[in-house]
């Protein structure tokens, strides 16, 4: 039975979960997938939590250079998370020809370019199933599931953090402010919580995915990004009341006029199957030219549910010879050929505090009409304590600049007060 | 670039949706995959339907010998369904030392273990991804995504036509046998539906997929398997107004205690993942003891979602070195050392019609208690034409031969009228 000898970079939450799953699969691997896998190292600074983890001393390595020159180790997995010392020991474990599976969704959208390079050099495998919506196999399923087709479109939830936060401010109606607390009590959110409420996370996953997908690189300052911070509870309510649910969606379109990729909060119709994902799950919904409309859903974080991607790869690697590199050209910009839209097209959702007199609507109206938006669906809500009244309306589909201009207009026009809200519908 | 030669046996709706992706895409697989893949030739025993989908006359194969003594064909693809011309032809293919891509469930169901043996001995692929679940990369997502994993439970809606009927019976409170006459109007039901109706086609799926979750062969015969004939409009509508929705699940689970595996209607709670997949999509929930709960949803059938799987096969198959067999015993039964377990717990919606006199109910919650079965709710409707009192309730979970027992003694009652359903239940 071949043998593979594994390191784990870090012994933090997915660290943790990892060396758990492969300590007590070992035998349940050599009997379903005829291969041994031994930790044979762990780096962790800490070293009372590697022992508290049951790692026998003599494993607990104390610099990468240990590892890099252990001839037992055949697949580095790094689980330190950000760039610095991560980037460092993912090239060097990669320079001397280890495999390397990594959660680090940062790192390789950041650096693909330069680790994709190192190890095609030395002929080692690079995995990084782990770096996207935990343990959903949403790589797995781009690279060798539904790589007959041509993807037109991807939709998904890939935060748990904001889904949690929007899911409770929609089931109880509370504030931003109140849910992201409760989320930082309950270890869904980190005491900075930026990364996640402001989307850099779910743009970080949707560089990766969107690239894979398309089938070039699509860098991270390509994405047009839109976090949670400013939702409102009435924005919820109001959404609700018309049908909708608020997600944060990271967005990835491809059509022969271009690539568009975006993550913003989105009101997603009810019945729709993402509007069903809830809490802390994770989905994506792929739209393929063959096999139509996909899901995947799962829990997209946690230390055992990210420990499974890990593992996948691990085997995955082990029990594969050839090492699958992305077909995405292998700059840290987009390929030069690649045009991006930024111009996209959506349904909006507008939220107007508009004076209370007569000819407001009018004038609005026919702003709207100049820029070629049309509305689906308009409530106006009784006058506000402050004399001015709510006008809630959907749009049909409809281009960004075009909104963009009209809301504009509106907020121009003298005494009328203005847009509060600008929030992009999907059916 | 690696050239790879494809046959395809038969140009039904399968084969022709598979030659169009594979005749359309074949710069996009050079340009994504580094492989040209190219129809070598067709089986087709109707030339015309050969030449109208646009296949060059010398491709057209008039037997299985032609192909499989073509040097130019490596990989061959079983798209005629059923058993004998398929099984012949298969084995032909994988004797000749030809991989094999098939979508056909029942074949693989009922030989795999002959099949698996002579693609050992040629050293021959054999793929079977679009046998499950049309284009959703459901077998993928076991072998390569969730391989880390021991799999408790697996449940599945995986018949389109039957979740078509269920859905529109749901939806509009019409008839089976309407809804039956319908789904074939439309093509999505076959002249003679058993195979679908009576759960055939759900418990072959369910035999492959269940034997890769859990490691070990699941023969069709230890699959308990009950259809959707008898279900009433009266029962959806019931069960609707508790929350439910009914299903065509396909359930296996592995415990310490065995196996359970299992085809039957039932009703799933509204906001479950499952309850939302509707019309004939399909989807599988899988429980991993890592990745937790994950959800695959997507056409289970269609020419194009079917093709896409088949060509998902083609291009791993091109582009993997090794051969993948399954990891389950290669015999036509079960392997002795494994358990399988009939009296499975679920919990149950019984509908029972009263005589309506005093003590019928008492004499009725008298049996429920000596057999162990507790009332978890319970709606008594009013009196009906005939003078009977319909009684719907769910059950706790409990014991399969427990309500079997419970049932049998209330329908020995004399005088009392009968238990009219019996529907297993999830939440």
């Amino acid at each position: 039975m071949k043998k593979v000898g594994v390191a784990i970079l870090g012994l933090g939450v997915v660290g943790s979960g990892t060396y758990q799953i492969l300590t007590e699969h070992r035998e349940f691997y050599q009997k379903t997938q005829d291969v041994d896998i031994v930790v044979e190292s762990v780096l962790e600074l800490n070293r009372e939590r590697a022992l508290a983890l049951g790692v026998p001393e003599d494993k607990i390595a104390s610099n990468i250079a240990e590892i890099v020159s252990n001839p037992d180790v055949n697949i580095v997995v790094e689980v330190i998370g950000g760039i610095s010392a991560a980037r460092e020991f993912v090239l060097a474990a990669l320079n001397a020809g280890k495999t390397v599976v990594t959660s680090n969704k940062e790192l390789f959208c950041k650096y693909s370019h330069e680790l994709e390079r190192a190890a095609k050099r030395q002929n080692a495998g690079l995995y990084f199933e782990a770096s996207c919506v935990g343990g959903v196999p949403i790589i797995r399923t781009l690279l060798d599931g539904v790589q007959g087709n041509k993807i037109s479109s991807m939709m998904g939830i890939i935060n748990g953090t904001t889904n949690y936060i929007l899911t409770k401010m929609t089931n109880e109606g509370s504030s931003y402010e109140d849910c992201l607390k409760e989320a930082q009590r309950l270890g869904y959110a980190e005491a900075d919580p930026t990364a996640d409420v402001e989307g850099f996370d779910a743009a970080y996953k949707l560089s990766i995915l969107s690239s894979l997908a398309f089938h070039t690189k699509v860098p991270f300052s390509k994405i047009y990004r839109e976090g949670i911070t400013n939702i409102s509870k009435d924005d919820i309510a109001d959404g609700k009341s018309l049908g909708y649910v608020l997600k944060l969606l990271a967005i990835g379109k491809q059509s022969e006029a271009g690539i568009e990729v975006r993550v913003h909060p989105t009101f997603v119709r009810q019945g729709h199957p993402l509007a069903a994902v809830n809490d802390s799950f994770n989905a994506v919904y792929l739209t393929g030219d063959a096999v139509g409309d996909v899901m995947l859903y799962g829990r997209g974080a946690g230390a055992l549910p990210t420990g499974s991607a890990i593992v996948s790869d691990i085997i995955y690697a082990a029990t594969h010879s050839e090492n699958k590199y992305s077909t995405f050209k292998n700059t840290a910009g987009a390929d030069k050929d690649t045009k991006f839209i930024s111009d996209f097209k959506s349904a909006y959702y507008l939220r107007i505090m508009v004076e209370d007199r007569a000819g407001i609507l009018a004038k609005i109206a026919a702003i709207f009409g100049r820029n070629n938006v049309s509305i689906v669906e308009m409530i106006q809500k009784p006058i506000g304590v402050d004399g001015r009244v709510p006008l809630v309306l959907i749009t049909h589909e409809t281009r960004e600049l075009a909104v963009r201009n009209a809301v504009a207009k509106i907020n121009a026009l003298e005494g009328v007060g203005h847009v509060e809200t600008v929030l992009r519908v999907i059916s």
